[in-house]
């Protein structure tokens, strides 16, 4: 019987005062080339006709005669027009006098949206009309001649940040949705953090940038893997799930440091917040040790923060997955919140109901008071004597709640890790802030097992990750004794509660590797055969890891979903709306493949379309 | 009647002596390093249990306490060792006094091509003993400790680049292969180019790295074409020649500049030098014309071209289609070279004899002797009075001989560039530098038609690229009347005769997009339908090109194959040797994706297997 106190301790970890994160303004969409021109100042007008950007034209641009191209954002009495570019937001006054007829014309009767270009000189704004929440607030643009570039027409929703439509619209007009200014901002971040981390993989470390194929074998056990028909009957090339085993060959070959922005791709049907294909930083590096890799995405991503974000703090603390589960019941805890006292009665009325519901668990409240007793209903069942003990452990203090429950080790964690979170989504909702959006808690999960038992037949051993897995080095000689407990050199990098990069150092000795495969994991060796030999032909001490960068992205721009951090992502479905894909194919296309569809017996009326 | 007399004009160019590109050799491969380290200087030895690396040891580190990690290149009488890095070679002292017999031991018995990590001190080499081809030779190592990483076995070839191998061994062992001289420089000026060309687009000039999905829908005609099946019965995603509809969309949300690194996907069977993936640099920009795109392409390979090759002289060179093909018979001519008078009298017979053969087509030579006498078959049927106005035209000098050929203007000039470099090959064989490697002429093609006749229906039309090119603004008239006769704004870069990238400014306008798609090219509008709902919306004018990255490396490496600046590139049949992809597929593992192979009637036996 396994009792968990860990929900007490949490109790008191801190909540500070959170700075809301409010809503962008179009007013401000020129925050999103702050975070380059930081660095650098790219020209945004190099080969173009335009002399300027909407969004960049200051008080200091007075009297300048500029072209500019945008669209049409908005338009006032025929007087005012405030034209949009990627950078931000500027007002033109449309010309009244006789002389520029045609100028008005064009700007005054083109559709909101349409896209113009216009000349003319950068003044002031009257006395008293500036305005300061718009960063171009201080001048206007008075205009000697205006041209149509392109007619819009009427649109299915307004391109501005505070209309709300629903995600089915927005995917459907991606291309719509990306003119608002939380598509550009993501997006530009995006560009410029996995810049950065170029520069300090290729410039500063000496990485070799290096693209790997995606038409390839399949993995042994590698469901999930898309397949692509080739030309030759019955044969099959699959897209990979990760670069693993060319990083590996890589190595093997003497690149010595390898990196690539690296396309995956996963077929898990319908999984939410999941994309079929997806992007990771991938990394592998010869000599070098889990310390090392450690440091260099420490790093790594210390380099590419973005400026306008609170600062990464190395090193990273780190925690033994056995400890991580025991603490937080999670192997991804969020390291953000502890807990507050903030439960009331009736909560843990619904906690006790949800840990029924959704995990057939029991869970045993406990409420100290003042004078330490236990205001619980397991307190009969605890001898008295033994319950200052218990407290001690526990670390209560007064007027703390103790959620108890038995079990399972690995079960009653986990229940009592999610349970953890479902506290916090109640106190939330409470108006408690315990997930600051703004602050990046990094933590390093180490030593987890190498091995886990089968789901479908627990006698037999799985990797817990991959089998090109290390064994930790103290625990080799239980390989041949109880694999179970032998503990891998694999680490898994966590940020606020998401798993956002994980790796390991891998086995370069061809003998342990084939042990592994053949012995323990009953693999087919012979799908492997060519990294069998490739360990035997000097494969030098190699590690590395992967970073999910559509998830870290995701977290660095607090968006909801990973869909925003992605120019044209598919439906939760693995559907792109926009351009109605997956889509027929007629059965002669599929000829050149030896391919026919299988029709279900239930959809054979679907043939016939 | 068209007679061609190009090919005299290009007997009058320049030949000049060439610096003739000696095999490097593995001495000399710090010269990998030095592409970058001229402009940065990256930390090798970060993060890592080395010191330093083993190529990068001079005079300046004696007396260094070191520690290197590499393989045993080379050994003789037990005394000395050669080891290496991809940096390159540093010679090794093994110790021979009795305290040091267990690092003698490994040192000497460890096979050829194991992993070792040494300690010890640098040592200048005994005066004398220097090696002056040797980027090291001036030092070695005195050992103090050795530790066998990685034992090798008998290798299947040795990694030596001056050992000849087949390339299917080559591919077979990849990983072996990458450890040779050539592969590592390659990939690594490769990635070095490419991030410059990162550097150039989005440091310089504003642009944003978008990664766009490649699971994708089928275009129309959009044969060649890999598929790839869904969970859905019946419906497949598409793996996209480029990214062309995406980038264009990106335009049409705002997002202004884009550039990809974009992987890209052909289905072509088995043809040579092409392969299944490849990479090309892919660009699309707002408010552009066509002298905007050149104009940054020019930047920006100037920009990225390695430091140790011929510079890149801008602006380059433009020609029209037309011209090229009267001229040089292609639409990718290698202006490095015209011709010089080497052809002997027998050489026209084999030349005559080529033509008759590949082309079923005749060519008339015309020797032209001091005298201007016409030494030719072809004299009798030109009346005399006309020779000189020929002559003139032609501007042939004595000595000159003219290649003439008659028939359909296009067929004539193809026959004539195709005999062009044929005369060039046999030529090289002679000893005649023609094409100097080492240079690099670079050429614009402009004023493609922009339709052809299609191929099984003359009657019928073709987009000369894709249906996205716009016409040649004073063209544009025509499109109703003679769209045969419309030229396109499409640009091709050919550098050395081979096509490097291409593009165009697109059609922002629905009405001349659908007309387009519809009416002239008769396409199911409805698989487009979101191209042209986009278009709709307020689209920018817009622009791009795309240059394929894998032939350029190639080039700038002077590489004899693209398979050779690719990391683990397939077969010319599409596959990889090295993994024995593609390969067949358990029918259960089909069954989630409703497809079952359709063996041909003759491999029926096959199926068994």
């Amino acid at each position: 019987m396994y009792f968990s106190s860990w929900l007490s301790q949490l109790y008191r970890g801190l909540s500070r005062p959170i700075r809301r994160t409010t809503q962008p303004i179009w007013g401000s969409l020129s925050r999103s080339l702050m975070l380059s021109s930081q660095r650098r100042n790219p020209e945004y007008s190099s080969f173009v006709v335009r002399t300027n950007t909407c969004g960049e034209l200051r008080s200091s641009h007075l009297g300048q005669e500029v072209t500019l191209c945008g669209w049409i954002q908005y338009r006032r009495q025929n007087t005012f027009l405030v034209l949009r570019d990627f950078h931000g937001l500027v007002q033109v006054i449309i010309p009244q006098d006789e002389s520029a007829a045609s100028v008005r014309k064009i700007l005054c009767e083109a559709p909101m949206e349409s896209v113009v270009q216009v000349s003319g000189t950068v003044i002031s704004r009257p006395a008293g009309q500036e305005n300061p929440k718009m960063p171009t607030g201080e001048i206007e643009i008075k205009v000697k001649t205006a041209e149509l570039l392109n007619a819009c027409k009427k649109l299915p929703f307004e391109i501005k940040d505070f209309m709300k439509k629903t995600e089915a619209l927005r995917l459907q007009y991606r291309y719509l949705d990306l003119r608002s200014f939380q598509m550009q901002y993501n997006l530009r971040l995006r560009s410029q953090m996995v810049m950065k981390m170029r520069e300090y993989l290729c410039n500063l470390h000496g990485f070799v940038d290096i693209e790997t194929p995606t038409l390839f074998k399949r993995t042994p056990g590698g469901a999930k893997e898309f397949l692509v028909p080739s030309r030759e009957p019955g044969k099959f090339y699959s897209l990979p799930q990760s670069p693993q085993q060319f990083k590996q060959l890589l190595m093997v070959g003497g690149l010595d440091r390898y990196f690539q922005v690296a396309r995956c791709y996963r077929d898990e049907g319908s999984r939410p917040d999941r994309q079929p294909e997806f992007t990771q930083i991938d990394i592998e590096m010869s000599f070098v040790d889990q310390t090392g890799i450690q440091n260099l995405i420490e790093g790594l991503l210390q380099y590419s923060w973005p400026n306008d974000k609170a600062p990464v703090v190395v090193p990273f603390p780190s925690m033994t997955f056995a400890e991580a589960l025991a603490t937080y019941g999670t192997d991804k805890p969020d390291t953000r919140f502890g807990m507050k006292k903030y439960l009331k009665r009736k909560d843990i009325e619904s906690i006790r109901k949800f840990s029924a519901d959704h995990f057939d668990q029991e869970i045993l409240p406990v409420f100290l008071n003042t004078n330490r007793n236990w205001n619980s209903p397991v307190a009969n069942f605890i001898m008295e004597s033994k319950r200052p003990e218990l407290i001690r452990l526990m670390e209560t203090q007064e007027e703390d709640v103790v959620l108890l429950t038995a079990g399972e080790h690995n079960k009653a964690c986990s229940l009592l890790g999610k349970l953890r979170l479902e506290c916090a989504d109640l106190l939330e909702t409470r108006g408690v802030v315990l997930r600051d959006p703004t602050l990046f808690s990094f933590l390093w999960i180490v030593d987890f097992p190498l091995f886990l038992p089968k789901e479908e037949n627990p006698r037999e051993l799985e990797s817990a990750h991959h089998p090109f897995t290390a064994p930790h080095p103290s625990d080799i000689h239980l390989l041949y004794t109880e694999p179970k407990k032998v503990r891998s050199q694999h680490y898994d990098l966590v940020l606020n509660g998401n798993e956002i990069g994980g790796g390991s150092i891998r086995i370069h000795n061809a003998e342990l590797q084939r042990y592994i495969l053949a012995t323990l994991l009953k693999e087919d060796v012979k799908l492997l055969s060519h990294m069998l030999q490739a360990l035997d032909y000097g494969a030098p001490p190699h590690g590395g890891i992967a970073l999910g960068l559509d998830r870290l992205i995701c977290l660095v721009t607090g968006s909801p979903s990973i869909r925003d951090v992605i120019a044209f992502p598919k439906s939760f479905r693995g559907h792109d709306l926009m351009s109605n894909t997956p889509d027929s194919i007629p059965p002669e296309e599929l000829k050149p493949y030896h391919i026919q569809v299988s029709w279900p017996t239930d959809s054979r009326a679907a043939k016939t379309h």
